[in-house]
């Protein structure tokens, strides 16, 4: 910290009471103080815990070397990413949730990680986020950024939805199917994996498009350079609103005949890992192979 | 060709009696002839079929702007690839085979798509390859290139076998499976997906693992960077010799204890498409998506 | 129908205007006029079809050697069946839809094909239905027929579902996944296909659960015997209410702490197919097959 | 064993030195001499491990209440299998191996489990086998039983392999692929899992078609009536001896102009569970998925 970061800001959502994400965050702040860090709360996370600590802005934010630490799962760290790269602010995970591909710190050893973090001991990665647009020819309705995934939904239909795929002006396909997931690499291993995606290593520049259920039969996932610009135009057949989702979390409904563009953010996240973080391993660790090294 | 090109050299295998290659093959020669091109034949080809041309060896190609026409299948443009790559000579094909994801040209509009070849009407994309290799510490036992894939398979085993996957020096995971196919762009569309790869854009500079059922479920196909340098290390545990394959065809046995090192070769093919190709327009053609848009 | 049949009901759904469906329906029915048969019409296609033809309600269906015509895709034959199956009525369908698993005879030859099945030139298939019912240990709060498959799907919630699967008062698995599809052999080629499920034959007295992007990578579909009974547990921990589809039509709200509860229909639908017919044929034009023979 | 059965009969076998199934046949052996259970040997297990016991031929097997008793992985249950259900004796296996969805007792209970066993705490599961027979319209070439799956692989052919499969005389498909996989529900856990099959409950008198990596994307299981009689005609076109495995160990070449024909055997397995087994319980277990559960 002396060196490395001048201010720590902390980040939390209270999703359903969760007693380890509770317990975590305050031992964190106690322990911040006794050493001495200056130490500031979002102001979101300020509203749902007292943790008596100065509040920031999000204007505030980046004045002087900050790093967000997020103590929960990677959906707590998905919404300060899409907060924090507005901002240019890094951002370090505490693991309180279920699997962890981006909150890097056990807090078992919360402690002697974030010395070593503070110390200079960490690796900084650049992940890209995509930038959702719902538009016309004559109005924008929403935008979103996401670092996991753009994902088109049936929403409020029961049946199969229909759309046209563009990349880079030109059609791919056009598809009558479920929905139809983007997903960045850093996503390629959230809700895109479970849909049958590659897993993509985080520093490739792709984003891959992964079909839902397609009625096409040999509908496969399909990865493209990462400068491509991606568009879902939603058929007028369509007699329903469709749903787009970022990260799973922020959505919006988009009308038959609208069309949502994605393409990458010019800003990028800036994920910190503790020493000794290897992506192998943890991917190894979160697929259930270590067991086939010790087996 | 009077402007494009100053040299034809026509490339054929001859592989079980094909009379489809054989009519294409004269009438291409015979049309080159009557409209003055300088039609040289290779000399492989010049063995299997009785053309009455000159003889090119493949130390002479590349003097003078030639261009190497393949009539065959997707096999036979593989073939005239990993020659063509050494003396940086364009190639195109004249579709013989099944699928065509490589050769473009319709063999019934053979004689106006190659007018309009000749006449500048085409795109020239690049296409990188693998290059394989099998050494142990000592020595270096075979070494090979490959525009779609190599694969590691059991080859003379009856049991899985076993073997390391490392990538740039780290390893990714100890496999037991049936083997592993590693593919390029221009490879997502042919082996390594049937089974159960992506699509990978032509132009992405990536390259993909695809498990051939692994025994670990959770096993995926993993998307790394196309500079990436990978290894199989076959684990001394293996009781018989395995195969290492370059596009299905140049094939090796590769001994437990000995390693695969496989890297982007620095020399690209020259892919020459006709005037008004289009990829997603070919993926949806060869994929049967053409169907959705109609039906 | 002299001999086969005393009396045809004709059945049609109408689903946006479909000129195809309107055009074969009146020409069916002028051709069964010319010749003479007994024609009625169901009580709602007569609400959306001017056919001037007596309506027969479902009350008198079954009265006398009966025979439902339906006119439309497999989305209208399901309709049909689930109506056909309580009166013991058996259905044949003109095929005016997209893929035609279940509607059999091709426009183009209906009155030959008709002729045919009049004359007694068909075969009859039972095909199951599966009865769903949504309760709690105080009520039940719906219950519906399935031809095709009875769906668990997220209704209003934005995230992921959880519930648990039993089988024969065993607990399967406990889940957290998008979702889940219970199909019959008849709905193994439907929804449930698109979703990774095996094909059954049709006589296979089995059921395939087929899980929705499980959240655990190695959920794989897993087929039961046909007189199971299984159950769906809603957990209370969803914070929103799913839903529940039948056939892709029926759907009803479920509740956290609710169960779904699902079995065989005792009652068989009786599906009649014309001379001719090969299921295995049928497959091979539906998903392609085909093509593999010729080329 | 006073009351369930007479005669033990142990069998193993030596596959590479495996300690772990030396030290447990030998505390095996000693147990159950120290508690007078008459014991006999395999005489295949006699040659690879010094028991000193009487040695019983296939023979002599089945003249009393015998009871099979198997110490290793799946791989020794299997060969047991095919042997016992010859001579109509029930079996039971100690896990020694690596997965064990046939070997119930846990080498750290042995004693109590089995003491239990012999006093009747068991049930008996009847296991269907499969028969494979390499056949022409002259001959009889192979023919050998499979207690998980009988798979037609490419043998020594570099390249994909024709053939045609037909279920009761009727055409599925022509497939050119890398082979084709025929699965039992006991086999549904093993190979053909691996090869995207579903799981079938062992009770399912069903049989599965798994294709391996075919050509053809839109090629899918294909679960079908247990009693069906399935061939394998292998196409005059192809150019290389293909394999046929039985339970992958038993395997044998088959020609171009062959036929695999493959029936269920009409004699049964009676697999035997220790008291407290649960089919779904040790599908969890070995799937990962009580991981769920608990997280």
């Amino acid at each position: 910290m002396k060196d490395s970061f001048k201010r720590v800001i902390l980040y939390a959502r209270q999703h359903r009471a969760n007693e380890d994400v509770n317990e975590c965050l305050y031992r964190l702040a106690d322990w911040l103080k006794a050493n001495q860090y200056e130490t500031v709360v979002d102001i979101e996370t300020a509203n749902s815990f007292d943790l008596k600590l100065p509040v920031l802005t999000r204007e505030q934010m980046g004045e002087k070397g900050d790093l967000v630490i997020v103590v929960g799962g990677d959906g707590s760290l998905l919404s300060a990413a899409r907060m924090a790269v507005d901002v240019d602010v890094p951002v370090i995970g505490v693991n309180r949730g279920r699997l962890g591909f981006l909150t890097d710190i056990n807090p078992k050893h919360m402690e002697e990680e974030l010395e070593g973090v503070f110390a200079g001991q960490y690796t900084e990665e650049e992940r890209f986020l995509l930038h959702a647009v719902i538009h016309d020819e004559q109005d924008v309705y929403f935008n979103n950024n996401a670092l996991n995934d753009v994902v088109l939904s049936r929403g409020e239909s029961n049946h199969l939805i229909e759309f046209d795929v563009i990349i880079n002006h030109q059609l791919v396909a056009s598809f009558r199917s479920d929905g139809m997931i983007l997903a960045t690499p850093t996503g390629s291993t959230a809700y895109a994996l479970s849909a049958g995606g590659p897993i993509m290593h985080p520093r490739l520049d792709a984003m891959v498009l992964v079909p839902m259920f397609s009625h096409s039969l040999s509908s496969r996932p399909l990865v493209v350079d990462g400068n491509s610009k991606i568009e879902f135009r939603i058929s007028e057949r369509n007699e329903h609103h469709l749903r787009i989702s970022c990260d799973g979390h922020e959505s919006k409904m988009v009308k038959p005949g609208q069309t949502v563009t994605i393409e990458k953010n010019h800003k990028k996240l800036r994920l910190l890992h503790p020493g000794g973080y290897h992506y192998y391993e943890r991917l190894r660790v979160k697929l259930g192979w270590e067991s086939r090294l010790k087996g």
